[in-house]
C-alpha cells in the first residue's frame, strides 16, 4: 500500500465557553504535505484524552496566557497520541518506529521529529508494559503527578489529600506520594465507591466519595488536625472545602480544575479568607516545567513500576475502541467522570 | 477623680454571616478587675478600625483556623487602640504613659503589659507625627504592607498592582513599594476619582477607579505585558481579573478580601485556570509573621517618613469623632469605602 496523500481530521469549528459537544468539532479531509528532512509520516493508533485539552479550545482564550498554543478555529484538535512511522526522512525514527507525539485528532500526520521531547519521543518498549502506558503513567501524566508534588516540596512528613484520585493524574499522585516519596498519609477523593476502592488498592490510606451525602463530614474526619498538602485536580467546591482543611502554612498544588472547565459561572470560594488567616501557599504548575527532572522522574516511575512498588496496569487505563468518526464522543467522556485512570482512545 | 470601677463596653451579641449592623453588638456596663502586678488601667482615646476585625466575629468561625482569637459571644469586641495609663502596677508603664494595646471596644480597660509587642507597646512620640499614626503607618498597618511585599519577594525589578490602594494598608503598600523598595512601577486600584488622585500623589505611577465603566479596559492597558506582583486587599472580582493580568510565574500577596467579608455567597473565579496555566503563586500573610523584621520595618518606615520620602500625614487618616454609643457605627464605615487611609475612631 502506498502512503496516503490525505487524512481525515477533526478540526475545532465552534470554541465553547461551557460544556463542549460534538458540534464543537468538525470532521474534514486534509492534504498531507510532502516529507521534509527530519519529518516522518505516522499512522495514529491511540489518542491521549486529557482535561487540559479543554483549556486549549476555550472561546476567547488568549495565546500568550497559555502554556501550550490554543487550537485555532479550523485547525485540528491538539492531542498527544501513539503512532507508527509509515514513511521516514528522520534517521532516528525509521519506518515501523513507535512514537509518542502530537498526532492531534488525525488518522495520519506529518511530524517534525526535531522538536524532541516531550513533543516527539520514541516509545521503547519495557517488558510487561503496554505502549499506551507511555501516554499516561510512564509519560506526561506520571511526570505531571510527580512534578506537582515536588513543586510544593512534598516530603515523607506530609499528609497529602488528592482530588480526582481515580483519574489519570490523581492515581499517579496517590502512588508517587505513598510509594516513592513515602508520605505519612494519603487521602484520596473520587466520585464512586468502586473508584474509591481502587484508589485504596493503589495505596491511599483512605479514599472518600464526594457524591456521598456526608462527604463533608467524612472529609473533616479524615483530615483531623488538618493536612500539609492538597493536590488539586478539580477546583471549584472541593478546592473551597479543602482551603479550610489545609494546615497553617500548608500548600496547595494547583494542577487542574476539571469541575470548572465547562462552567462559565463557577461557584464562589466561601473559604478564601483561609488562604490569608492560615497563610496558605497555592502554586500552579504545568508539566512542561519539570525540566531536567523529566527523564529522571520517568526513570524513577518506571523502576518503581518494574519492581512492583507502584501499579501501572490495565486498571490504570480506560481504553475505548473508537471509530475515527467518534473521536470527540470518547473525549467527552472525560467530563462524565466515566474513566478510571487514563482515558485512551483506541482508533479502530 | 478616683479610678473607675466599671466601664462601658460594646460586646458581640449576634455574630454575622453577611453585612454586620448595629444589632451585631450590644452596649453594656462591665466591672473592672483589681490591678495585679504588671497590669495597668487605661482610658481609651482612639480605636483602630481594621477590615480584619470582620473575620474575628464571623458566625461559626473556628478558633484554631484563626491567627487571632475570635470574639466570643458576649465578650467585648476586639480592637487595638491608643490609650492613656491612669493607674499602674507596671514599672515601665507609669501613670500618663501612652500605650498602643488591645483596648477592645471599652472606655476603660485593664491591660497586662507583660504581653509585650505587638499587643502592648508604649507610644514614644516622634516629632511631627501624631499618636494615631502608631495605629497605622507606624504600626500594624505599615508592617502589614511591608511584610506583604516581602512575603512575595518584591524587588525593584517588579511592577506591583495593589487594590484598596487608598485604604490604610494599600496606601502604605504603594509608598513602601515605590519609595522604600523602589519598584519599577506601581499601579493602584481604588474606588473614587479623588482617592485615585491621592494614591498618585503618594507615588503610584497611576491609580485606576474600579467604579469606572471602562475599568477592565483601563486595567488591561495599565498592565500591558502583564505584571510580576498583585497585592490583594479586596478579593472577589478584582482578584479574579488580576489572575489574568499577573505574569507567568508571577505572585499574588493575599492580604485581605474586604469585598467578600460580608458576602456569604461570593462570586466565582472565572480565571482560576490562570493560576495553573501561568504557574502563579498565591501566598496568604498575616502581619504577626513579620517576626524579627517587625521593629526593623517600623524603623525603616519611620525614617522614610521623617526624611519626607514617604507621606504619613493627616491625609493618611480618616479620624471620626465618635461618642462611645456610636463606636459600631463608625466601624461600619469600613465597608462603605468611606475612608481614605486609616479609619480611626476618636472617642469624644
Amino acid at each position: 500500500m502506498s502512503a496516503p496523500k490525505t487524512t481525515r481530521a477533526w478540526i475545532l469549528s465552534n470554541p465553547p465557553t461551557d460544556m463542549p459537544d460534538e458540534s464543537t468539532f468538525k470532521l474534514v479531509e486534509q492534504d498531507l504535505s510532502e516529507l521534509k528532512d527530519g519529518e516522518v509520516l505516522v499512522k495514529t493508533t491511540y489518542l491521549s484524552n486529557d482535561p487540559a485539552q479543554r483549556g486549549w479550545i476555550q472561546k476567547g482564550v488568549i495565546a500568550d496566557r497559555m502554556y501550550f498554543p490554543p487550537v485555532e478555529i479550523n485547525a485540528p484538535m491538539s492531542s498527544f497520541g501513539i503512532a507508527t512511522v509509515i514513511e521516514s526522512k528522520a534517521a532516528d525514527f525509521p519506518k515501523g518506529t513507535l512514537v509518542n507525539c502530537l498526532t492531534n485528532w488525525r488518522e495520519y500526520a506529518v511530524i517534525d521529529t526535531t522538536l524532541g521531547a516531550p513533543y516527539v519521543t520514541r516509545v521503547d518498549p519495557i517488558p510487561g508494559f503496554k505502549e499506551t502506558h507511555f501516554l499516561g503513567a510512564l509519560g506526561l501524566t506520571g511526570v505531571t503527578a510527580y512534578h506537582g508534588l515536588e513543586n510544593v516540596n512534598v516530603t515523607k512528613d506530609d499528609t497529602v489529600v488528592v482530588s480526582g484520585a481515580a483519574g489519570a493524574t490523581g492515581s499517579m499522585v496517590v502512588q508517587i506520594a505513598k510509594k516513592i516519596i513515602g508520605c505519612k498519609r494519603v487521602v484520596g477523593i473520587a466520585g464512586t465507591a468502586d473508584k474509591c476502592k481502587w484508589v485504596e488498592s493503589l495505596g491511599a490510606d483512605v479514599c472518600i466519595n464526594y457524591r456521598d451525602a456526608d462527604f463533608k463530614e467524612q472529609l473533616i474526619k479524615q483530615t483531623e488536625g488538618y493536612v500539609e498538602v492538597y493536590f488539586d485536580n478539580v477546583g471549584g467546591e472541593i478546592l473551597d472545602l479543602m482551603l479550610a482543611r489545609v494546615k497553617r502554612f500548608g500548600r496547595v498544588s494547583a494542577c487542574g480544575s476539571i469541575s470548572e472547565y465547562n462552567n462559565s459561572s463557577p461557584p464562589g470560594f466561601k473559604n478564601w479568607f483561609e488562604v490569608i488567616a492560615n497563610r496558605i501557599t497555592i502554586k500552579g504548575l504545568i508539566v512542561l516545567d519539570a525540566g531536567a527532572r523529566w527523564p529522571e522522574m520517568i526513570k524513577e516511575i518506571s523502576e518503581a513500576a518494574v519492581s512492583g512498588k507502584i501499579q501501572v496496569g490495565d486498571a490504570n487505563e480506560t481504553i475505548v475502541p473508537t471509530a475515527f468518526e467518534d473521536v470527540p464522543k470518547t473525549w467527552l467522556k472525560l467530563f462524565e467522570g466515566a474513566n478510571t485512570g487514563k482515558l485512551i482512545t483506541h482508533i479502530v
